[in-house]
């Protein structure tokens, strides 16, 4: 009896989601175990030339507003209806910008197949007083599905043109379920490999940003490659710190991977939230991030700004202000509390205290 | 009764060596527990002017010639004298050239004080077959005394001018004398914090440099942020599985260090590996290091080349060259048996294996 082969659906199709349907086509022709078609529901547009989205993607096999002159595989097929999108596959990948999946989960509830696995692909989750919203955990509650991520160094369009780039699966419990998503996106040029933390490799996505506008300070402050390295040094150290407090399980060796010190690297080397904060502070903090946001942007959004602003009240709900000193000077700087050369004003002693299993100890 | 108060003398006055003498000298006059005078030996030259480099110190407390436009403090003494500059100290800083230490550590046996303490500044030691011949152990050896290691980020000219940086302190056992070191050293615009790890620290500041090379075959190929956070990566990756592999005591948490993460950084954004590779690179590897070195470096020595030879020859002597790809590869590709582009060409597995307390476990 041959094994029943898996059937994936990616659920958006911006940017990423183009890339994502992609990687995982050339592999679904390859590889036995998965059906060759690839479904990617669209949100429909029509184009200017009076055509839809999805009629001009199954016929050029091109998404021509997304991810223009990437040919995305015959087997990519374009659906505009998400419950006709969802209903055959058992593997799932989540590729939208965050705010819609809440709406999406709601639609898709006894829409989906029973035995359906679920990956979100989702950078950017939101960090409530209470701890951070997984969009993995809010996939999994409402869909009752098991939910991995998928993140790392992923810049679309250099990933669309098949430059060599690396990604971190991150999985819960079941091993198996994670190799079957690793084969499914592997390839020469995109490797991924997997590990048991899902909320680190989550918020690996999210709390790298805050770091990005503080080397984004650092640059437009021309204080040179050393400062801007001992920040990002000071940055990743938070991240992990951060994460290990609010989720005990999460482990160190995941900031080694791509997820963490990689994605932490090409963020801060590029990307719009360093940009930005090298213009905040290169006109001394006298222009808002508003409105450099609004100028320099072309209406893409800054998430470092109020991710930032969202740990500040976790750190300040829980007591952990002085901990942090990266994430609240960032922070203080952005409201225009402190000026953008705080950045590099520490006091002499780094803290004195260590994460062990969840709980902070002093010494 | 007082405790009695240290002595420290650098032994070199090099770039490094002469911002390490401004740092100490800035605390040795703040705090109580040092004299204020710290001496520092200088090889002596004769100037253009016909003046000597130690009177000219001496007179201006400016390195003239390796650091000039910055005031190393009243309290920096010039010494041409080795065995005079080191006979009252108890704090000894060992910061010049790699391939002199061997040659000043026979001229200083016998001739320092027996209670002395040492710290190596000095990266770049040599990778044998046998495994890498360590400052640090060179220095412990010969000289019959505790070494300590100092490493991280440090671009000598950016913390001249007090940009904010970092450092790492690796020591063995002792933890107060390690402390004792970061107190020589913090200011409020370089922290230092201390780590029991000699080897991980000092294995960090020499095997980066064959990242760099890395890094810069991927400049030179116009691959973008995201496949050289990826490469900078798995070079962290393999830095820390060799130590580990060399040295079972190497911790994990060593490479998150300033001498890790941080120094690679900066390795890999600037400095002179990246930039000749970058330049290998480019012509397509048609050029060899050797004539690119003295066309760009005007006399200065690039560190990688030799060091990723070494490094060959340790994991082709101990049948370790399947784990480690990209430190093979960037030996391969430098002696022209490999294209440039060889760099980001792997197998579409990582290596299955992992390194528990120094040994290989495969799964």
């Amino acid at each position: 009896m041959t094994p029943v082969k898996s059937r994936v659906t990616v659920v958006g199709s911006g940017n990423w989601g183009s890339v994502a349907a992609k990687l995982i086509a050339s592999n679904t022709l390859r590889l036995n175990s998965f059906h060759d078609e690839v479904r990617m529901w669209v949100y429909e547009e029509k184009l200017p030339t009076g055509e839809k989205l999805t009629q001009v993607i199954n016929r050029t096999n091109e998404n021509v507003k997304y991810l223009p002159g990437v040919k995305l595989g015959k087997n990519v097929v374009a659906d505009p209806d998400l419950e006709n999108a969802v209903k055959d596959a058992n593997m799932l990948v989540f590729v939208t910008p965050h705010q819609f999946m809440e709406g999406i989960c709601k639609r898709l509830v006894g829409k989906i197949m029973p035995n359906a696995e679920a990956i979100s692909l989702i950078k950017g989750m939101e960090v409530k007083k209470e701890g951070p919203c997984m969009i993995s955990s809010l996939i999994s509650d409402q869909l009752g599905v098991n939910c991995c991520v998928l993140m790392g160094a992923n810049i679309a369009n250099e990933i669309a043109v098949e430059k060599f780039s690396e990604a971190t699966v991150g999985y819960r419990k079941d091993k198996q379920t994670a190799d079957q998503w690793v084969h499914l996106f592997n390839t020469s040029y995109f490797m991924v490999s997997a590990v048991q933390d899902v909320e680190g490799v989550e918020l690996c996505g999210t709390l790298k940003n805050v770091v990005a506008i503080a080397a984004g300070f650092v640059d437009g402050l021309d204080m040179g490659n050393n400062t801007k390295a001992a920040i990002m040094r000071i940055g990743l150290r938070e991240m992990k710190a951060i994460s290990k407090l609010l989720f005990p399980t999460v482990k160190d060796s995941t900031f080694f991977e791509s997820c963490g010190v990689a994605d932490l690297i090409t963020t801060c080397l590029g990307g719009r939230n360093r940009k930005c904060a090298e213009a905040f502070a290169r006109n001394g903090g006298k222009r808002s991030f508003d409105e450099l946001e609004a100028e320099m942007l072309q209406g893409q959004k800054l998430q470092g700004v109020s991710t930032a602003k969202e740990v500040y009240e976790v750190l300040s709900h829980r007591k952990w202000l002085e901990l942090f000193p990266l994430f609240s000077t960032v922070h203080e700087i952005c409201i225009g509390q402190l000026p953008p050369t705080a950045i590099v004003k520490y006091r002499e002693q780094p803290p004195k205290f260590s994460i062990v299993e969840g709980s902070i100890q002093f010494f």
